[in-house]
């Protein structure tokens, strides 16, 4: 290994994987050589990182020679295959598919939150958690550890981006078909009608629109992206036993994925206490002041790093629990972010 | 009085106004006179209603000489001056305001959940409750009936025609200026940008963004939306001492306001059997079949009379407690349709 170790970037090509390369381009260098690595459709493509042009190779097994670390950016079913065939031959992957989570054998690290999971790691696979639990675990882990956590009640609004720049297109082409007519949304079926057929990979419009479902069907009505946020959340947060329901719901909005959460937790809380923990907490921004009308919304928290957290209140009738709004870039911390410092956690341990 | 009571509809020239005279021309005729009334800016304009053209009249006392019962949709502070003047005179006031639906000597009335609380209004004054109340109420009450319900936590998706017609225009208008621009969205601050200031009645842009602020400043970070909320489901469900936690959020819809909804029951519930009790509940639609693609959505939920339900799930980790998903019209049974339905309780009273 050279003083600097060799990084991997698969699915280099794709929405997660180009915020990837801007952040190995904006932030302190720890890397020797980076090598871009994606399908064979996109394999030859010309990229720029660190201010270097990079020819993107095909994923192949022999792409990894010499490779020390690589973020997989990919479809969970590439993942499955391909993660499992870089690591054995030596190489720390970090994956940012659902592929892995769940694998006792493999951590699921949020670096702010339990950064020494990293360390044990026996099939040589790191994953990095959902979007949606990201935003929503920057700002509970830090009052979990003030206050105890119990038990978790979850709704989201999620952007577009999440399912990709697919989805991106697709409420875009939307919002086009159905700005300045003024009656749209007015009646029922209108918006079905301007928008027609171009659903993209959502399962109804989105524009003008919330559409409550997101991910794959799981049994008893649960939705995949849903049962996440309580494996996942149980699993970072070391609470096998911590009680999660949430309903996720794609809002049509481009990036920044917001979740409101009703948080119980093992002893009083009080407001004014919790944003001073919040205060203090890294990779989190207070944004709670309604009166000058300041609350976290994706359209400031987009392109930015941490999680906005705000509109913290104790419940009226629980002096044990805490309402509050958080929201977050999910193509940054909650997937491009988050796996680059996995990934800096590992060359920090390469370079002792 | 005639055999057929005399209606007045005071501000009828408004968003909401306007679906009360839709709805007066399209069901059961039960009125004898209607009469419109508005403020003297509105005074003199022509309206059609059941097929006749009517002639606003100023908000006068003298405009209801002769009048039995009327329908208020106006601000709080103008039903807060002019319902008891009116009710004074012997006609029975529907009110859409918040002005007095706490007043415990003023009946808060949804008549598929409390209709025989009509009867006892003292003040001569009924209360129309909040149209987020509305939706959520019309699917919670039936499982309450069956279950008992212990404790609501809410999340809204509330539409822009919540904040009135200057609501919908501001949100097509900022629709306008950021359709076509497929950057928009992708970096911080640039949908404020692309919006300016006309912000409308939101304290933010609400296009391509979700706000998490409806209603005043209440003490300890409330939004007033989020109190009534509490105060609202407890006097119509008759549970004083039911606990609520609600976070109230602006999406970008034109019409419909949806809520994700936990809800604690006293006893063990499962989804099949409240998806059968919701089956058979008067005012609601259930629609839950994720597999295909049904559930409920402002898109077709705007323009049509009953609550949809669906997304019923068993909490994983509370046999007593259901996640579920509401979408309701919050300008018809939210606000215009309950208020007719009220004052045909009352019509069918007077006839007796």
């Amino acid at each position: 290994m050279a003083l600097q170790p060799t990084l991997a970037v698969v699915g280099a090509t794709g929405s997660v994987g180009t915020v990837m390369l801007e952040l190995l381009s904006s932030r302190r260098n720890v890397w020797g050589e980076i090598r871009l690595i994606a399908s064979s459709r996109s394999a030859g493509k010309q990229l720029t990182c660190r201010g270097e042009q990079l020819t993107v190779a095909e994923l192949t097994p022999e792409a990894f020679d010499g490779v020390d670390v690589a973020m997989f950016d990919v479809p969970d079913e590439v993942s499955l295959q391909w993660a499992p065939i870089v690591a054995a031959r030596g190489v720390i992957v970090v994956d940012n598919s659902a592929a892995f989570r769940m694998d006792p054998e493999v951590p699921l690290v949020v670096p702010e939150v339990n950064r020494e999971a990293v360390q044990y790691r026996p099939r040589n696979i790191i994953a990095n958690a959902n979007c949606t639990v990201m935003a929503m675990i920057m700002a509970i882990a830090p009052l979990h550890h003030e206050y105890g956590l119990r038990e978790l009640v979850l709704a989201s609004y999620q952007a577009a981006s999440g399912a990709g720049q697919f989805g991106v297109d697709t409420l875009h082409d939307q919002l086009s078909k159905v700005a300045g007519d003024r009656m749209l949304g007015s009646r029922p079926g209108n918006v079905r009608q301007a928008v027609g057929d171009d659903l993209g990979p959502f399962p109804a419009p989105l524009a003008l629109n919330v559409v409550p479902w997101s991910g794959a069907l799981e049994p008893l009505g649960w939705s995949s992206e849903e049962l996440k946020l309580r494996s996942e959340s149980r699993k970072i947060l070391a609470l096998p036993a911590l009680k999660v329901s949430a309903t996720c719901v794609r809002v049509p909005v481009v990036t920044g994925h917001s979740i409101a959460v009703h948080a119980v937790f093992g002893s009083e809380v009080d407001a004014e206490g919790a944003r001073q923990v919040l205060r203090n907490a890294p990779g989190v921004i207070l944004v709670d002041d309604p009166e000058s009308g300041e609350f976290p919304m994706p359209i400031d928290a987009v392109g930015t790093d941490p999680s906005w957290v705000g509109r913290i209140r104790r419940a009226m009738d629980d002096p044990r629990a805490l309402d509050l709004f958080v929201t977050g870039d999910n193509r940054r911390k909650g997937a491009a972010l988050n796996t680059v410092q996995i990934a800096e956690l590992v060359a920090a341990e390469l370079a002792r």
